[in-house]
């Protein structure tokens, strides 16, 4: 797209060369072929030494860009608006069922869903209007997947599977998944036992609920591993069977939650962390990145970090103990000599 | 199910409306529609308060519950009997080739094996006698799967893996990928250099492993990376090149073993660990949820936790440090005080 | 293969049986059928009790062995080329498109491109010269694939990908997934809301670049995310949205680079390493296992460590703190005890 054509669609004003411009990038990591933005005269020092071929500038802008300039009242928001332009078109998912596709007869479709190719959908599930299911994914028995929703490319949700509507599944999702469930032990003679236990329940999913690529979800032993409305789940997460997330939480990514916990609504697990079975999490806390938390968290604390979690400041404290030792070691030298010195 | 046909089945008595029942759950997590159950009169708070349409109660309860009630000798005992019946019908996987599955002539495959639709089979590979195979694998050449063994949608073998009897392969699980393999260094030059190192050998699974969801085992890059007979391994678990699990053993979600690591027999790999490549762990080990294992454990400590790994009893000295350091200040001062008065 | 023609290719002397060899491994690895191998007469009680059936040995070994031996002037270097002969033979994907395939007629095919069974390549798509796209693939719209690229079966490509020459994509990879994007807050009545931010940028991967098993790697909220030339990704390592790799750096299993955040060149982030959005990290910096790195590094530290992130030096005086406080202890004990009888 022309610079000029942008400045004009954008409702700016151009100035320099009428640059051919391809993607949007910040004025560090900017290519030639790319828009960028700055507002604020504090940066312009990578206003000076961007490589972008435009830069959008606001009004006041005193300061000269090393490359055509397209003025805008907002930067920020002219180039959020520039960059839909830009962006790759979402691809069309018109309704329709792929002619590679193998839908059970016994399937129940709504109005206007979309099955791709080499999808598998097995026998008395249902799929709810306006449903997209794209190619290659797996639904077995006796699933249901809600209005509106988005499964990607390669997701399998096993037998039983419940997903409400409004959700997005990214590709790799696994559902349904059997999960880690035995009984170890040793027997009198000393040798060791690991029994399967039959995984018998399901997965619930609420409505609005994303899942980011190849997270994991297991089937509950008895009734619902449940993921509440509106949860946002990230990358490569791992949730055990029996967990119940209440709703409005996020995950981020490689978290992972053990079997029987309970996460409260609007609570933020963040990267890495790790949350033990069999306990709760309060509405409203956060876990911290690479976090440990062994036992329930009544809410008294809104944040916890380390491994067992605790306390910013508990955290900070045995960062800082190498230091206090130092500090004390000198004060005992000096007491010492003090007393030697008497 | 109503109430009282289910009341027949477990041999118990009906009190109360005849309701309709769908699922488990435990007493807290129960809703309208599910079975609870409780035997302990110390949770009559928990029997007061569910939701449950109906709850298991032993005989000699007096307490009263809020919804129908079906006595039984045994109410986990009979929980577990009705989460039979409630369970999503395990699909059956009816011995037989679908029509879509592309399985090369060369392929040996057992009695009533199932190869479900859009399975890849490649040349040379061998399928034992009632091996499960369902829609979307890919198995490459030279593989060995073992007779019983069910593997889920969507698994990739690369070429060369053998799969013991009587496993089961959950959706997403890689087996056989390269892994990292490189030779990494600078040169006289100052310049990095990143070379591929080939990845030679193969993947062995004993018999009676359990793989989870999306996790990842690599090819040796001589010889075998090995998992020994009736290890259980959770989903998200990443194992390196030419590590050797003797058996026996269990990897919880999302830990990861390095390369040419060898795992004792009885071993308890908690979640989110790390173990270093080269290392030994003596069998029954335990190490702890996010430990990381930088050397070898020769099974004198039977639990480590923490990174590095060390005891309970030191770990929990790191984080009383803060403590015991507020303690000795004190003391010091107290001390200062004194001798200045002296 | 016979270890009498093992011998002749590896212009070694054979010593013993002409045994029947199928594999290598290590001494301690090895089980009848696998050839071995040492060098140092210091491994001697290895080699006493391996169970391989042949073991290459230098000349000048004088220690004897417990089975077949094959004197060769370089043992490590003999047993390399002896697991080449051993190895499953690499697959060939010869140039064509396989029947079942579903490449949209607007894709660009280079010469000699290779496409298995039940791939998906949707429109606009470019593939260049040998590339070798395997079984069950999906390739979005719009995305561009280099010349000499391998990818694995079951990788998901999201519209606008880009994918650099000479590149190795393995199983299960998922390529420009939309990640975590949201808003999180309270509205002013305490209620959360959750947004999701449109995801408008793409993933553009450089040249000889390797990603490994179930990696994830999100597209950007404008521009790109950026994966450097000669990068190379171990398994389930999952990169947030417009991160930048600026090259020839290695990540390895199960760490995690959060959104924005720019990776230095010849960088090397260890297993399981968490590295916090929005930060740099200077060229050549190493990332240790676990660690967790929340604010830049300005490579003043080559190697940094336990989380928060600090030198090896630091780490190893928090984990030595209660030694040195019972140490303080003693002395603060005893200079009481001399105080009170002053």
């Amino acid at each position: 797209m022309k610079a000029s054509e942008l400045a004009k669609v954008l409702g700016g004003t151009l100035e320099g060369d009428d640059v051919e411009l391809t993607a949007c990038g910040g004025l560090e990591e900017a290519r030639p072929g790319d828009l960028s933005f700055c507002k604020d005269p504090k940066h312009v020092k990578l206003v000076e030494t961007t490589k972008a071929s435009a830069v959008l500038l606001p009004p006041e802008w005193d300061k000269g860009a090393p490359c055509t300039v397209i003025r805008v009242a907002d930067p920020n928001h002219a180039c959020m608006a520039a960059a839909k332009m830009f962006a790759p078109p979402e691809p069309v998912r018109a309704p329709g069922v792929h002619a590679t596709a193998i839908v059970d007869p016994s399937v129940k479709l709504g109005k206007d869903v979309h099955v791709g190719p080499f999808t598998v959908i097995e026998k008395g599930t249902f799929i709810g209007d306006g449903a997209v299911i794209e190619a290659q994914v797996f639904i077995g028995e006796g699933c249901t997947v809600g209005a509106k929703t988005h499964i990607y490319p390669q997701v399998t949700l096993r037998e039983g599977t419940k997903v409400g509507a409004d959700c997005i599944i990214h590709c790799g999702v696994r559902l349904g998944g059997d999960g880690y469930g035995f009984n170890n032990g040793r027997r009198e003679d000393g040798s060791v036992y690991i029994e399967k236990i039959p995984q018998l329940g399901i997965v619930e999913i609420g409505d609005g609920v994303e899942i980011g690529s190849n997270t994991t979800i297991d089937r509950a032993r008895i009734g619902r591993t449940y993921i509440g409305p509106m949860t946002k789940i990230d990358n490569l997460v791992q949730i055990g069977h029996n967990v119940k997330v209440k709703g409005y939480s996020g995950l981020i990514a490689q978290s992972g939650v053990a079997g029987s916990t309970e996460i409260g609504y609007g609570c933020l697990i963040w990267a890495q962390a790790g949350i033990s079975g069999h306990i709760k999490i309060a509405d409203g806390v956060q876990v911290g990145p690479q976090a440990g938390v062994p036992q329930s968290l009544d809410g008294s604390l809104k944040y916890v970090i380390g491994a067992p979690a605790m306390s910013m400041k508990d955290l900070a404290a045995i960062t800082l103990a190498p230091k206090m030792i130092q500090k004390l070691k000198g004060e005992v030298k000096e007491l010492k000599a003090q007393l030697a010195a008497k």
